[in-house]
């Protein structure tokens, strides 16, 4: 493709405007409990770094020829997402609401269909929110190298040079460079997930990349390939972006034609049927962050290549990772173990069966623990709250409100409450009244009064909560108003 | 020794009442970390069943022929040995309190002083309160055996016959059975706990036991034996008894005295110098419960050879020791492991590590952390308390109270409390007035009020406790009036 001049400094000057990461934050990294679970999966907690590993891939690509991400996520991790970009310094980031996981190819398709309405050249640079990379600028350089092919129609992937024969991640096998831009090449084949025997071949005979799942591509080369390969999948999230909802600054897919989509992955949707794929290859580190042993990797180790997070202390240990988000966690004597410590659960398990821990937290579905998918520790937007004791006719939270939130107007059939103000300042709504609650002094909320949590101050509010009744679950609540669309 | 009729029927009647189980409530329990801990130590834990090992070891000579116990504990531990006591039925236990802790003679040499003053013939079945022997009936059996040994005039140890080549125990080698009573040997030579090439070598040569450390003789021998070969802790040991004070059901010996003693063993003082010694073997499983490895020795083994207490999910597992007293505990792929979980602290270690838990306690006690010595949860005269959290100025901790029991009247400097009741009924004193706390109500306490809490009630009264205050250390208080002689 040949450019004239007036093109040519025409896209330029539009390229920092029209280069947007879209960041799928979907997927629930079992293999990461107890620390990952469903209600608060592991692209949002501290795993590579000291940040979210979501805030770290937005922030991997935010500024400069950027334009604000576009997040896709699930419903229930909504307030989560804004809360993490807001804290990351990510401003201007649109947040798309999947009412159910459908997979890579549904949600990128319904970012893609958001994005035409603005701009149909737009490059998309798609990014697992669960990855590590920890060189970023050379990740920037190669997706704006991956746009400049992007532009000229194809589907490009960024595909890893690899270091081993890992057999948890597919292959790519590359063919010529391009004409135009010789960085890039031509993708002959999608290899899947191989095992040892065959991945040592690969490496062997060379010329094959790891598939990192980061593609770009411009929004009209999508919706072409979708609409030639998985023309069902692209009409059903056509309907759910037309049937969609604002929510404060969330944008809401349709529930019910979303829910009506396939579940399937942009690979095998488009990718491995696509006849315009090109590939970049790259050298910088990158981890999938798929299951403790690569934690393991990825993690600074001591001496005795133990890699140690939080309160753990090591006693002629070699070769563990050992995390603990709460308690003293003490290793003594164990080789090549993982040992994850959260409030509500224990894991110990050898470094090569770290990929079966998805069976632990099958098993703990079927026996229908709240282990398995949610954690003590619950975000909301106004704040968070952590369960202390649970007895068996009252319940001991600690609760925080954020400065100037406010919970929602609510009563309940089966509990009174008592608020101890350990911190900050509350304004208590308590039927007709409206009552200041200081440091130190307290208030009783009878069964069945109207009542709501208003932070007035600058600094958080932290009370201690008891309740007492018959039944104390989260769905003994009647919301009456509620700043955050939630009644 | 020749009796005639007389004394032989009179011997024989008194015999019931003259046979004293003593029971020595010292040691730490280091390598039992995290479970175990100075501030209660494993033998408070029920760690071969479902009852604590004191209970268990009282329960065993409890009754029959034997005397009511007599045990010799840590004064910080009484109200747990007493609760412990009741709670198991055990009636008429004496209770005499150490100072300080130093080892088993000047223990074993209180106690025969006290008893001296009853009956100088009674016979003391000395027993560490913290050994598992499963078999009651057996250890009856033979400690009855060794009574009658003993009356004339011996030093009668109990010998393990024992399983295997053991480095963590002592060996006996055993004499000529005697001549009134072939049950029982002489008693040769004490060994000390050996290597594995010598304890080998002993198992091979035969006529060696392990040394249990249960020692049978009558108060005089022993007072003799302590004259003969330790006067001096004989003498101090005499001053602590002179200067004992009897504290509510508890003897507690003279502090300055007992500190004076030194500390030692009685098989130092007495046992390996002494010319009269007997030895009885048997044949029941006897174990020190002196390591987690220990522990897995004795608990009841799944397929693959685990063991598991508490709430455990076990996937790939091999004959590993897995304990949780809370939290749910998975184990995955790990073989020989030992994994204990406790309210605030976790051990993972190699069951040939076990040994070396120890090494663990030091660290953290130089580190003065206060796991190792001291559990969130702290027994009382009174009932119970649980710290839930605590914060940087502010502390939520559970309280039970037993039926009928009331706290000390107390103020604190720098603290106020919130108490909000969540089972049972609570009087709580307040300054000049008494207030009846009913269930779901709650009330506050301000700063430097003098307070008391009293369960006039039938059932345990558990309230939830807010403290809030620059200062929330247990020493912040002011008892002016104590049930339990503390103030």
């Amino acid at each position: 493709m040949k450019l004239d001049l007036k093109t040519e400094l025409s896209r330029r000057s539009a390229a920092p405007q029209t280069v947007v990461p879209v960041i799928l934050s979907g997927g629930s990294g079992t293999r990461l409990w107890p620390v990952s679970r469903e209600s608060f999966p592991k692209q949002f907690w501290p795993l590579a770094s000291e940040m979210p590993l979501i805030a770290e891939t937005a922030l991997r690509t935010f500024g400069g020829e950027f334009a604000p991400p576009m997040i896709v996520c699930n419903e229930a991790h909504r307030f989560m997402v804004a809360e993490q970009m807001r804290e990351s310094g990510v401003t201007g980031a649109r947040i798309v609401l999947e009412p159910v996981g459908r997979n890579s190819a549904p949600a990128i398709a319904a970012a893609a269909l958001l994005l035409a309405q603005d701009d149909p050249q737009a490059v998309i640079c798609m990014m697992a929110a669960d990855a590590a990379i920890p060189d970023g600028p050379a990740l920037r350089q190669a997706l704006l190298t991956a746009a400049e092919v992007a532009r000229t129609g194809m589907v490009v992937t960024l595909g890893i040079h690899p270091t081993k024969p890992e057999t948890g991640f597919g292959y790519i096998e590359m063919g010529k460079p391009l004409e135009k831009t010789p960085q890039a090449h031509a993708l002959t084949r999608f290899i899947e997930k191989p095992d040892l025997a065959l991945a040592e071949k690969l490496i062997a005979t060379g010329g094959v990349l790891w598939n990192s799942g980061i593609f770009v591509f411009t929004v009209s080369t999508l919706l072409e390939e979708l609409q030639a390969h998985a023309p069902h999948v692209l009409a059903t999230v056509r309907k759910a972006v037309e049937a969609r909802t604002i929510d404060l600054d969330f944008i809401r897919l349709g529930r019910e034609a979303f829910a009506a989509c396939p579940n399937i992955s942009l690979d095998y949707a488009v990718a491995e049927h696509t006849t315009r794929a090109a590939v970049v290859p790259v050298n910088f580190h990158w981890s999938d962050v798929g299951s403790w042993s690569a934690l393991w990797d990825l993690g600074e180790k001591d001496g005795a290549g133990n890699v140690a997070v939080g309160d753990v202390l090591l006693e002629d240990a070699q070769n563990c990772y050992v995390r603990s988000d709460g308690m003293l966690t003490a290793v003594l004597g164990l080789d090549d173990a993982v040992v994850v410590v959260t409030e509500d659960a224990v894991l110990a398990a050898h470094k090569d069966h770290a990929q079966d821990v998805k069976k632990i937290v099958e098993r703990l579905k079927a026996a229908k623990r709240p282990e398995a998918t949610t954690h003590n520790l619950s975000y909301r937007p106004w704040g968070h709250y952590e369960v202390l004791i649970l007895g068996d006719r009252f319940q001991v939270k600690r609760i925080v409100v954020k400065a100037g939130e406010k919970l929602s107007l609510q009563s309940h059939f089966h509990r009174a409450e008592h608020w101890v103000v350990v911190e900050g300042t509350a304004i208590v709504t308590r039927d007709e009244d409206e009552i200041l609650v200081r440091e130190n002094e307290s208030i009783y909320l009878p069964l069945g009064c109207k009542h709501r949590l208003y932070n007035p101050g600058r600094i958080p509010l932290s009370l201690i909560e008891v309740q007492s009744g018959a039944y104390l679950g989260e769905d003994d609540i009647v919301r009456y108003e509620d700043t955050y669309g939630r009644s």
